[in-house]
């Protein structure tokens, strides 16, 4: 795992508080080396069309062709309590599984780990809409 | 509580799969009696213009001037499991609050409830951008 | 037409800056009587979670079963020009057509007409999906 | 400007219908080479958690600190019209000016060309709200 200070980025659009976020990436097949995408807040006049930068890491990874994670950290330079990925951002987590990592910093460089599924419980996911 | 039946409602524009909601408003106040607002997904050729059920109906309630919330209720006509609300609804509901009940339905009527905080562990709130 | 000013609403959960909006729903029946929501800015913590006081009108008047609108009007409390929607909103109006008239007001009362074709050209709506 | 046809990117989630999306950036400076990202939709079993290509190009963008654009174009292999961006994107893209390009493409690689602000009129942006 990267030490979260690597992943901190701020947003270069001004940020107003939050959340730099990095990501791994691992391709399924055998020899192929493990990736790593970081992300930032991106925002816009229109707040509702900003995203966070958990989003923008996935999405990054995605449109690179990534679709299995093995863990997120997220970072950020605010704050004394150890920073949160919002719903919306666990949500586009739990697309892609619920058992990958997300390392929850402070900006004094300690973290704790949890699952996606104890951040997001008795969540839904694509397997879901197969059903109905 | 309402029984889950009541809150039922399909999306007028075509729904897709799921989740109207209702949800009621308490005011503040001592005498002031309770309200109930329903929800319904509304959907848009631009998928991710879409908004669940849960948002609407918390939108609807602001929109009324209602900020306090005792419980939601979920329902479906679709599936065979209890309906769980996106990670993006959880926010939503957070902002107003991480103690109240949120009612899980089947279709066949039986519910199981959880809290807020249950739904949406180590989340953050309007009192935390505060902080910083 | 309302006027502009009945429609203004600030938001009860603490507006950082705009647009109350105001909406009529016409039921597509022959002797149905016009019907007229109000939205207001949604806002979160998480400021992408928010939602425009456009949106929450709409979301309203869907959930009501409206879903034939005539007019929208668009008021705020700040500033000197006309106050537009974003391009979230237009699409998410899109959706019902784009032949109908958006009023544009300034917190004088002044206002511009706009149809919707005329602020979201060369758009896409629910009718382009059903060509793919 | 490059064709369309280099731009195509069809979502590795499975997508639905539409628009893979790439972008130029132009760093500010005198000697700095364009660059050129790609981006795709990228879908949520919560729908409205889904995200244009359009967007996703953007973020990306931004987050390697690429903030002014020169040129957008967009493509699909689905239907005989020139693609258009939803008015979400339109938005996100006016965040960062309204005078540049945005290449509208069909599958037969014709395509035609308009600026951001005929495709988003009347529209507003991060110095607007400045006035505020």
């Amino acid at each position: 795992m990267h030490s979260a200070g690597e992943l901190h980025r701020t947003s270069p659009v001004g940020s107003r508080h939050r959340i730099p976020a990095g990501e791994e990436g691992k391709e399924g097949g055998g020899g192929k080396t493990a990736r790593r995408e970081e992300g930032c807040n991106v925002e816009n006049a229109c707040y509702s069309l900003g995203v966070c930068a958990e989003r923008t890491a996935i999405q990054k990874a995605i449109s690179e062709g990534h679709t299995r994670f093995r863990a997120m950290a997220i970072a950020s330079d605010m704050g004394t309590d150890f920073i949160v990925p919002c719903g919306a951002c666990r949500q586009v987590m739990r697309e892609f599984g619920k058992d990958w990592d997300v390392y929850l910093t402070k900006p004094d460089g300690t973290y704790i780990v949890k699952t996606l599924d104890e951040l997001l419980p008795l969540s839904f996911g694509p397997e879901d809409l197969k059903k109905v």
